[in-house]
Formats: C-alpha cells, sequence, structure tokens
C-alpha cells in the first residue's frame, strides 16, 4: 500500500503515523520528496482499510498494490478450482448448462421441462423457489414447496438442482439441493454470505446489479473466510444507461476473473439481457470468451411463465442452442 | 397499461390475450390500427409485471401508466406523512439532524459524541453497531453490545437513535431503537423488508448503490403491505463513473419523491461523498433543494475512526454547519 | 406514437392539440377512458421529438412505438448492406480485421508494422494520425504527415486504410483513405457528420462513449440523411463504474444492432478494454456474438508506442491471435 | 507520479526505463521492497500519459499524484478566476441568472423573452441558433439569423448574449456575442477546443454527458493552453440509469470544482432534470451549494416551443423562482 502525505504533514504527524502502523505488524518504508512524502506500508495489508487510511489528516491519497482479496485470488492459489455440485464437476477445462424455468410453478411443468433440457444436454436444472421480485404484489415463488418439487424433478431426471436463497434462515430447506444460488441482490448480504460459509454447500454467487469485480470477489471471500471455498461465480449483466437491453453483459468480466481468481465462472444470458432473441449469440460469445458454463432460462409455455417469460427460450429452441453450444465447447476442447 | 401488439398477431390469439386480462378482472379497450393494434388494460394493475405481458408472444412493448406503488403513491395519500420516531417527528414542515459516528466503538465515544451533537442541535443519534463492511477481514461492528451503548448514550442525553439492522433474526436486539435503519445493500432484501413490515417501529430505508426510485419506492412499498407505513427515505448517493466523489448525490431525489410519494425524505451527505470537505455544501443545498433532514457522520476523533473516518466532521466543524443549518431551515420555514 | 393525456386536461384544449397533430398529417386516434385520455398518432413521426410533445400541458407520458431512425432502419431495408471500403467488402458474411498502431509515428514504423498485419492476414490497415487525447499536452499526431505515411504503407502493401478525421475542413486530406473513422468522442459532432454525409467515402461510426444505441444509429442516420449510406458501425465499450477495464464492451450491441439495423457492426477489443491481455478472448467473443470483424491495436513495440501502448499487441502475439479468428470465423462460415 | 514495477522485472530493464525518464528531465525516486520495487517521478508529469507508462512491460500500475491541469488549477492560482461577459462578472462572490429560450425562433418570440427574463433579474440572455439534435429530421435552429435576432435582443434590452457553436468555421458569426457556449456534446471536440484557445471571448463550457470532472478540467486545459482564460464551467447533468430525470445533476460538482480550480461554476437544472417542475428546487440548491449562477430555460410559451419546452419556464414562473433566488444569493453574501 503507497500513501503519499500532504506537503504540509509535520515531521511529528509522519512520526506518529509510522508509529501506528509499525504496530500493526506492518514495514513501513518512508521516502521523502521536496513535494510530498511517500510511504509504503509492506506486509499483510488485506484487513486495512483503504478509506480509512484517506481519513488521517496529513494523508493526500492512499494506494492500495495487492488486492484486498486473499483466499480467493489466483496469486495465492494458482490452479484453477473445480466445484463438485452433485454429480458434475464446474470449472475450467469443463463446459456446463444449467437450464430450467425462472419459477417453479407445478410438479408437471418442473418435471417436464427437466426432461426436456436433459435431452438436449443440459447438466444441471434450475428454478426458483424462492423469488426476489421488486414489488410486493408479483408472485413470490412457491417457497419450500417449490423445492419439493425441484427435488422430484432430480429423483425423476438424474440431473442435480440450483435454486436461490433469500433468507438465512431456511438454510435447511436446502439439504437436498445441489448449488446453492445467491441472487444479485443479496450479493453483499453479508450475514447471508457468513451463513453460507459455516456449511460445505456449493454456492453460485451471482454479480450484483451495480458491483465491481472487487466487491465481486471480496463476498467470495466471506464465504471463504467461514471455510466454504466452493464458490461458482455468475456474470448475469450489470446496469448502465442503455435501455435496448434489460442489463449490460460485461463479457470482459471472464477474462478479469479468470486472472484474477481461481474460481470458476460461468454466464446468465437470459437475465444479462431480458430477451429470449439475445441468448443465443450471447452463450456462443460466452464460450468463446472462455467462460466454463451457462445458466439459461427454459420454460415448457414462456408466454405463461409467472415470471421473467421474454426471457425464456422454449424446449425446442433451447435444444437447437445447445447443439451449437456442444460445438464450441468441443472446438475450444471443453469437456461437455 | 397500454400493450402494442405485433402487426403480424392473428386476430385470434388477441382475442385469447384480451380473455385472459378479462379474467384478471382488467376492462381491455382494443384499439386496431393499420399498423399496430393496441391495448389499453384499465383497473388495478400493480399486481401485473409488465415483464411478464413483454414475454408473450403477439406483444411488441408494454407500457405502464399508473405507478406500480399504490400505499407509497401520493395520489393515494396527498397529504404528506409526518413519522414519529422516539420523540420526533419527520416529514414536511420539520428538519431533523440525525448526526452521530459510523460506529459505536466504546461507552465514552458514543457517551461523548452524542453529548456532543445534542448541544449543536441534533435531534437524533446515529451509531453502526452491526456494519456492513466490503471486506470480511474489516472491524464489523460491536454487534449487541453496540445498541446496549446506544441505548446508554439515548439515557444519557434523551436523544432517539438509530441504528442499521443486517439480519431478520435480530429484530428483538433493536426493542429500544427509535428508528432501524435498512442500508442501501439491504434496499432490496426482501425477506428482511417483510419483516419490518410486520412491527410498527420506523424504518429508515436507504436507497440502493444503483436503484432507481421507482424500485426505491417498491422497497417501502414491501414494509407498507405487510402494515407498517412508518418509513422515512434517505438518499445516499449512486455510483456513476465519477471517482472525485465516492458517489454521485442525486439531489434531484428530492423533489422527485416530494411529487411521487408523501413519505419524508432525508439526504446522507457524508456516504454520498465519502469526504468530510463536502457534507457543508451539500448540506445547505439539501435545505434548499427541500429535504426533510440530514444524516451527517461526526466522529469525535475522526483520525482514529474505525470505519469511514475520512467522510466525519469533527464536534467543531459540525457545531459550526449546524449554525448553517438552522438558519437556512429558518429560511425555508421548516422547525427544527 | 402513443400520447397519455393528463386527467384534468379540458376537451377544449384536447381538440386544440389533435387538430394541431392533424396538421403536422398525422392520423389521430382518440381513446377517451375513465382515467386517462390516451392519444394514439399514426403516419411518420420520425421528425417529431418525443421531448416536445412532452412539454405540452395537457400531456402526461409519450411512448415512441416506431423508431425514430429510417435509412438506418432494418425495416425499411431488410437485407444486410455490404461495404466496399479499397479492395475489401465489410458485412454479413464476411469477416475483416483491421489492424495497426494507435498512432503513426514513422515511415519505417507504418511500414514494418502493415507488412506484419497484412502477413498475418489483416484486410485493412488502421493508424491514427490526428489523435484526440485528452491532455492538450500528450501527442497529438502527425496529421496529413502522418496520412501520406498511410498511403506509403498502403502503395507498399496494398492495404486500404482507415484513419480519424477531428476536424470537417480535414477532408480533402483523407481523399486517398479507403475509410474515415469518426471518434468515440465525435459520435454527436452533429456537423462534422453532416459534411461526410455529402461525400461518398465509407464510414466507420464509433460509438461515443456513453451513447445509447438509438442515438448511435440516428449520429448514423445523420450521415444517411446526407446522401452517404456507406457506414460501418463499430463498438468499442461504454463508461460504466467498473474499474478493472477502461471501458465495458457492449457485446450485447451485437445482436441488437443486427436485429434493428442493415449496416454492418464490427468491435474494437483493444480501447473497450485498454488492456492487451483481453484481447484475444474478446475477439473470439465477438466472432461468436456475430461481429462483421475486428479493429485491433498492433504496435512493433508496444512499450514505445507514444498513446495507448498498453493495449496494443505486438506482431506475434497478432499472428498468434489471427489463427485463432481465422478458425473461429471459418466455424462461423464467415469468408476472412 | 508513482510507478509500481512488476517484481519479474529485470534490474537491467528497470535502468533503462530510470534512464528513459531521466532523459525526459525528470528525477527518479527508486525504491527496492521485497516485493515490488516502486518508482517515484518528480518534476512536470503533466506531459506523461498514465496509460502510455502502463504499456511498459515492466510496469504493474501507475498512479498519478500531482493533477494532470495545470492551468486550471488552483494551486496554481489560489485566487477565484472572475470572467467578464459583456457587462457582467462571474464568480466568487457573484451570483448571475442567464435565461432564455432553448432556441431562438422569431425576433418577437426572443425581444419578448429577453424583456421579460431582464424585467425578473437576468444579468444575460440565452438562446439556441446552431442546435444540437439527436435526430437529423429535428429543428436545428436559424442558425446565423438567429445571432442577428439575438443581437437586436441585446440592443433592445442591454442583455449581454451567449449561444452556442457548434463548427470551428462559424467562430466570426459569434464576434458580437459575449459568451460563447460550448455544449455537452462538443466538450472533446478538441479542434474547436482549441479554435477556441486562440480568440479572447469568455467560453462557457459545459459537462459531457458522461464525463469526469478531470476530464472537464482537461478540456478547459485545451482552451486555456491556447492563451484564452476566460472560462466559465457549467454542469448540465450526466447519464445514469436513473429514468424519473432526464439526467442526474452532480450537485458535488461544485464543491469539488470550488477545490480543483480557479475557474468558475454555474449550474443549468433545466437540462439536468429535463422537466420543469424541478427547476425552483433545482435552483435552490445550486445557490446554497456554492454555484456562481444558473442558467435556466425560459419560454413565452413553453407547449409551442421548437425544442426542449418540457423542462422551459414560462416568464411569471421564472420570475416567482427569481425572487426565490435573488433572496437565497444574499442570503449567502452573493451580489446579485
Amino acid at each position: 500500500m503507497i500513501i503519499v502525505l500532504k506537503n504540509k504533514a509535520s515531521k511529528d504527524s509522519i512520526d506518529r503515523f509510522v508509529n501506528d502502523m509499525t504496530l500493526k505488524g506492518l514495514n513501513v518504508h518512508l521516502s521523502e520528496g521536496s513535494e510530498h512524502t511517500i510511504i509504503g506500508l509492506i506486509g499483510d495489508t488485506t484487513a486495512i482499510n483503504a478509506d480509512d487510511l484517506q481519513s488521517i489528516e496529513i494523508v493526500e491519497s492512499v494506494k492500495r498494490i495487492s488486492e484486498p482479496f486473499k483466499q480467493a485470488n489466483r496469486k495465492m492459489h494458482p490452479d484453477d478450482s473445480l466445484i463438485k455440485a452433485g454429480n458434475i464437476t464446474v470449472g475450467e477445462g469443463f463446459f456446463n448448462v444449467i437450464a430450467g424455468p425462472c419459477s417453479v410453478e407445478s410438479e408437471e411443468q418442473i418435471i417436464e421441462i427437466a426432461g426436456d433440457v436433459k435431452k438436449s444436454g443440459a447438466s444441471m436444472l434450475r428454478g426458483g423457489a424462492f423469488k426476489p421480485r421488486t414489488s410486493p404484489y408479483a408472485f413470490q415463488g412457491l417457497h419450500d414447496e417449490g423445492i419439493k418439487l425441484l427435488i422430484k424433478a432430480k429423483k425423476a431426471t438424474g440431473l442435480p438442482i440450483v435454486t436461490e436463497i433469500m433468507n438465512l434462515n431456511h438454510i435447511d430447506l436446502f439439504t437436498d439441493v445441489d448449488l446453492i444460488q445467491v441472487g444479485a441482490r443479496n450479493m453483499q448480504n453479508f450475514d447471508l454470505l457468513k451463513e453460507l460459509g459455516k456449511c460445505d454447500k456449493p454456492v453460485l454467487l451471482k454479480r450484483g446489479l451495480a458491483n465491481t469485480i472487487e466487491e465481486w470477489l471480496m463476498s467470495a471471500e466471506y464465504i471463504m473466510a467461514g471455510g466454504n471455498h466452493n464458490i461458482i461465480l455468475c456474470e448475469r449483466g450489470i446496469r448502465t444507461f442503455e435501455t435496448m437491453t434489460r442489463n449490460t453483459l460485461d463479457i470482459s468480466a471472464v477474462p478479469v476473473l479468470k486472472s484474477k481468481t481461481h474460481l470458476p465462472v460461468i454466464i446468465d444470458p437470459s437475465h444479462a439481457t431480458g430477451n429470449s432473441a439475445m441468448v443465443a449469440p450471447l452463450s456462443k460469445a460466452s464460450v468463446a470468451a472462455g467462460a466454463d458454463g451457462l445458466m439459461i432460462e427454459v420454460h415448457n409455455n414462456p408466454s405463461k411463465a409467472l415470471c421473467d417469460g421474454a426471457q425464456s427460450l422454449n424446449p425446442a429452441q433451447f435444444e437447437s442452442l445447445m447443439g451449437e453450444i456442444k460445438k464450441r465447447a468441443e472446438f475450444e476442447n471443453k469437456i461437455i
């Protein structure tokens, strides 16, 4: 960490600052220039908040050199992590497609869709039981009944299942869920992250609507700090000024994450665009950019979907897309 | 709600759509043009999600005419709501300044600051006991011990207290808290909002980092839908590309909210800028723009603050600022 | 265009409004509801500004149904446009890679790089002669001398050339340039666009830093309205809150544009990320997403580049990348 | 400027880099740590582009310590600049209100509005002659005829006039214009800025839609580098995700600019919100935040305005607002 001091900083106040930092176990390198005195802090600075230093009266600006995330950091763990979720392996070298409806609506619906997506080559079933909805008057999901139906679909097809958790008291309901999703709106629900850190279930951590990649990795770090290292990151679009798509898919997040972390990263093109017509081109782009998988919404009757139908493919469209994805994943030497 | 149909929509599919909408209790007004058929839905459309309609195959686009929030809507409740929190009244005609440290750190600290801000004219004490921090390695607050210290400061000074809740299981700890804060990162933690809807404590609902004003009002609606109408909105800056301030204070949110809702709105200039030097000009601007109050960070030793010191005023700076605020609030005919 | 009137609009003022619109040659469809009166305008509304209507006292809100761009609109021109630039054809079915340095620096430099990129398979040479730089103290390009050097490189290699125009008085300098680039900062320099509308040179129109896709197409419309239909669009990243990349590549712009317009679209991954390590994954993603080409910065000595070296590939890296791009373009059945 | 080197940087390459920097006239301070070698560059670094350094292979990251603007920098010029435009003085201690229509439409219109706004206390008349419009089919202004009408209004009322330039070839048409406006879309039209740097007319430089404050000051620096120091900055809202206002007024820009530069800053609340109902609260907030003036749209018949009527006040509304502004400017001890 580099700290530039104000040029009016007194010798005395500098001495006190250096002393404080030394007491925190850091080595301090002082460099006095004609205009600015600059301090280099050497050692483990992850517990030090740059904004805190910024508040000290003699400090002009602070620059962090080492990243604030440790366990998620590729520098600490150069090999790619492979995450097991049910019977599938997610990570570098593999390509998994998670598919299913936005919401679980009925036994018939989820079992039919599960059968369809499995036949087309999906390796995991998604379906919302607890649904975060902007409006309190909108359909909020079937709750524990929805999870039970997902488990039935899992039994019927053998597909492992992923569904979203919104409440830390619900964790026991997720015992038979193979991958627990933390949605964009809860990416910084730190109490939920801590709770998930205590279990050993794999977690699918979606990026928040307007969160930086660094904040996203810090949320992964929350879970890892609790002891749970089974994390898959999911980019689902960020909020910008553009209105022709619901969000803006940040495809660059894939190579950034591949360089900064050892954790797998998948893409959700359905939520990123809110438009079923764009799911295919963005899915292909995701394979090419190096993502480890996709999460795609599929509904047997999108026009009747209780939520987010506009972005859902029907089973025939999904089957056709899977053909395209498989060819490209093989082209990129991924096991699909 | 107005729905523009695709020009290739068949008579048959239009009939089915009209029928569906009628079954939902809505009146349907059909207008067939040469290029587009347009449908107007008349009645209570708050439970209808525009995105859902969008997914229907024959639909080209959807425009909501009436706002999706009801209980928060000024149209439904033309008079300004006045919210009681402890012994203070927040809302149109009044001007309240909430002040205190980012975090409660010790009994001495919080009681000293409480005394200072009361003397300067603050009407409520703030202090974080549960702190949302980006890093799991950063100080997370004194938790229930922090709330106990706030209550001591309340007893010592008579100031009502506000502090943030991060976990719906903690609600019992807030019995003696006068105003429960929901932070920006939890604005769409819907399970927490529902829980707060069940109690009758006033809630200070901060705007999310990248949430629209409509989404913010929908989060207020979540609490109100549960029966708790005691909500104060707090604008604290949104995320943009600008880097010279930590966030961008959306001062326009004040007149927008004053026109759209009857709920009070206050401004947090400390978090909006992350810079103590900007707190004074933005506080004055907030009074002038019509805000009902301010929330300002004050620390007796900002350089030693365990979090967010850079944005904290010291007691002398706060006293001077309060002088400026009082003159302006009186100029605007507000009771301060 | 649909116009929702305020419920207090008088019969008289509505009549006057309907009359005004009729005088503009539009058909007016009036629909009176219990709460709102809604007006549909039928006919060519491209010259009508929605904001203007919005200002009329009786108007509550305005919704445009037909897009404001005409000549750029795929509805008016369903077939893909193929644009000739020198000896190359840009558009659907083809894949062109434009490569070269950020700035032309010397005869040796540009001729050496031109030879290198041609050998690797680039079909066009880029190089800045007039450079838009944030600082007036930074290198601004070799100006007309730079264009002369590009022409020498064109003669030496046979590659057509593209370079940026910043000043409408310079158009004569571009006589031997095959494709004139309008940079992001000049996307809404309307006088420059009008001037380019008068010539018949193909134009490479980059998206502005924070412009919507609709605004971008309206800028294309400016050039087309002048009579010049030879436009290639270039997505180069938009400005968001993310800081790990210089900009955020909006890959979704490719399928959006492919559906909204007949004009070709290429991607500039170098400027989008500002990081040479991300050029390869984003180039591959661009091919897969359906782009018609790429514009990539290549420098024979990136560390010595006078501008934007951080995002430049060296010739060996570019050669390797071209191998990857060719395989993928062929996989997508594009002629490269 | 501080440069952090990669830990694999060889002694040899570091030596070459140090030598390069020394040749550029900079003093180099080298600090070798166990993990990172850090270089401090001391001297005038304004001509050095951080991105250029970033491209050098051994460089990990670069941090600029001194700001890249010199002549606009308050450090170089601690006293507030007062800018003369016609018979008025703009800057600290004064408060000027510029008012008038979006577009000059006719002699009657501009003379009537000029008389009205003068009577209410405006000190300068605005009116667009050359209008930047998103659509080529929209009204683009009366051009030189519009300037002639403004000059007539100036003669009739004595008010100095401000109008926008869009084309560097038009500068001669602005001889009798007192203040030349550079619009948001041309903030980085560097050739236009250079041309304005050569004349001695005061320039009203609006902030670009998505430009940082630093970039804005660099655009001022372009004009100043040419010798013209008469610059007034105008904040007019930035682009964000919020849709209830056309743009988001960045009120924090006022205190940021007051600390970073000696140039005056005014606010345009009409363009910032696109909504006449918000002009009054944001005008009051601007006075309180420390702005040196306002630019407000006033039209004698907003519903008939040829552009941007929605944000225009009528003369009666403006007169009432001026009463409010005067009281507040006097309260802040400004000469109005």
